[in-house]
């Protein structure tokens, strides 16, 4: 089929690249236009802007937004529902807030045009494995989408998973569920990292063994293994992590809902007190211990 | 090489199958008799008790022994150690406390005979798969029994963690993080259960596509799948989660560490939480709350 790519960073740029793969016409535009002209000498169709995109498209026109979530991926989408006709699908397949997909998914419709929400998983391993998709949209639109869906999927990685909004709230808890199971491998690893004496112990062969027959393998402990086998000590990093959002709206969802949700809450909390060089919370702590108890403090 | 195994259970059992399979002699051996006559029917040679595995075995002698932690390991080592020469080796596969094998190690040493922990995961499942082994001891013993723990383990999934007791504090470990990944699904299925209309989340087939291309991928998810597939909305089980004592025994490493480590110790008082039916802090909370602002309680 026909599609458009827009914004190619590492996720849109090898997305594109899978799609020519699988044999897709892809129109690809970026504010740096370098970039698309770097693909089209790989096969894709140059696109200078928005209306150059909805141009170069015929009808039902199909494009692809993936652009940083907020105001990048409001305007991309604000342009093309300006240029588009009715029947026409705009797909967001960055990290929005299901409710902001939700939101511009009744906001097209009462335009005509169909909006799907593609979250989406695989990182920059995608273009060899495939994207895990997790679709929301109109059935019209999913069916009209669905070639380009199966190519950048692996096999069985692909589903609709109802209407706008859905797509982007099962990658929100996916990310969820990811910010749990990393802190969980962090502190197994941290533990045996401390080990006491005489054990001294080989944290990269055990990711490695761990892959074979246990319970614990899966993917994150494969790029475990590869870190530590770089690394073992992981000397080359700062202990800082960052969070992009998702997290954070899982847990906001989770109140919402009335789910208890500790592990994921306090997996978000620890990549925040990861970024805290000066901990006033830490100091409170320590003063009140000094003012009950007397205990020495550190003095900065 | 010959082996024998003590204690018959599910895990015993299956791994003296697949010793046979790799063209092992296994001297097989259970409190239920039964059993172990069964096993004998399947190639196995049939001891009666310890001291018939002991007279079965030719030097030096190895026994694997595969029974519950704590005072039955205890017993059967015990008198393993009485009948056993300088140079046997006793195997420790069961779930023992990571410090008590270290202590045995210790012990049997004294007397010249070897001593191995040998941390299994892999569950049911490792009759076909093969189970992950992490094992500790002395050079010299693990040189004698690498032939049967290369037939248990798959191709990869064995390594010498060091000396008697890493093995079991690496499963010990092993278990935390799986506390920690199994709680992190959890929160993340819940959420989607009971996500806001007018979502109505299919959750067999969200664990089926994120096994294909997406971050939390896992054996664990598999195993989520199939449960979701023949039950839904798990209907069939109580909420109630037992733990077996390395959740636990994590934790105190920890702690005896200084690392901090949330989600494995929340993981595990959330299964403690799952075992209460009648929450005395919950009732605890509800009566402040009533104290202070005059707030509704539920009567018992």
């Amino acid at each position: 089929m026909q599609i458009a790519m827009i914004g190619l960073g590492k996720m849109g740029y090898n997305m594109t690249l899978r799609l020519l793969g699988g044999g897709h016409e892809v129109v690809a535009s970026d504010r740096n236009a370098a970039v698309a002209k770097e693909l089209a000498g790989k096969g894709a169709v140059f696109a200078e802007n928005v209306a150059d995109v909805v141009s170069k498209l015929k009808g039902p026109r199909v494009a692809w937004v993936m652009v940083p979530a907020g105001a990048p991926t409001d305007a991309v989408i604000q342009e093309l529902s300006e240029r588009m006709s009715k029947g026409d699908v705009i797909i967001d397949g960055g990290n929005s807030k299901w409710t902001d997909s939700k939101a511009r998914g009744e906001k097209l419709a009462a335009k005509g045009i169909h909006f799907c929400d593609a979250g989406t998983s695989g990182g920059v391993w995608g273009l060899k494995n495939g994207y895990c998709l997790m679709v929301g949209g109109p059935d019209e639109a999913i069916k009209i989408c669905e070639p380009a869906f199966k190519t950048l999927a692996p096999a069985e990685g692909y589903a609709h998973m109802g209407p706008a909004g859905s797509g982007h709230y099962v990658k929100m808890i996916h990310n969820g569920i990811e910010y749990g199971m990393m802190q969980a491998y962090a502190e197994g690893f941290e533990i045996m990292k401390t080990a006491p004496a005489p054990y001294k112990l080989d944290l990269h062969k055990i990711a490695h063994i761990w892959g074979y027959g246990s319970v614990v393998r899966s993917w994150l402990l494969e790029l475990m293994e590869e870190a530590l086998k770089e690394d073992p000590e992981l000397k080359a990093l700062k202990p800082y992590v960052e969070d992009s959002g998702e997290g954070r709206w899982t847990v906001q969802a989770a109140i919402d809902q009335n789910v208890p949700a500790p592990i994921i809450t306090l997996s978000l909390q620890m990549r925040q007190r990861s970024r805290q060089d000066d901990s006033f919370g830490a100091k409170a702590v320590a003063a009140l211990r000094q003012q009950f108890g007397g205990h020495a403090v550190k003095k900065a």
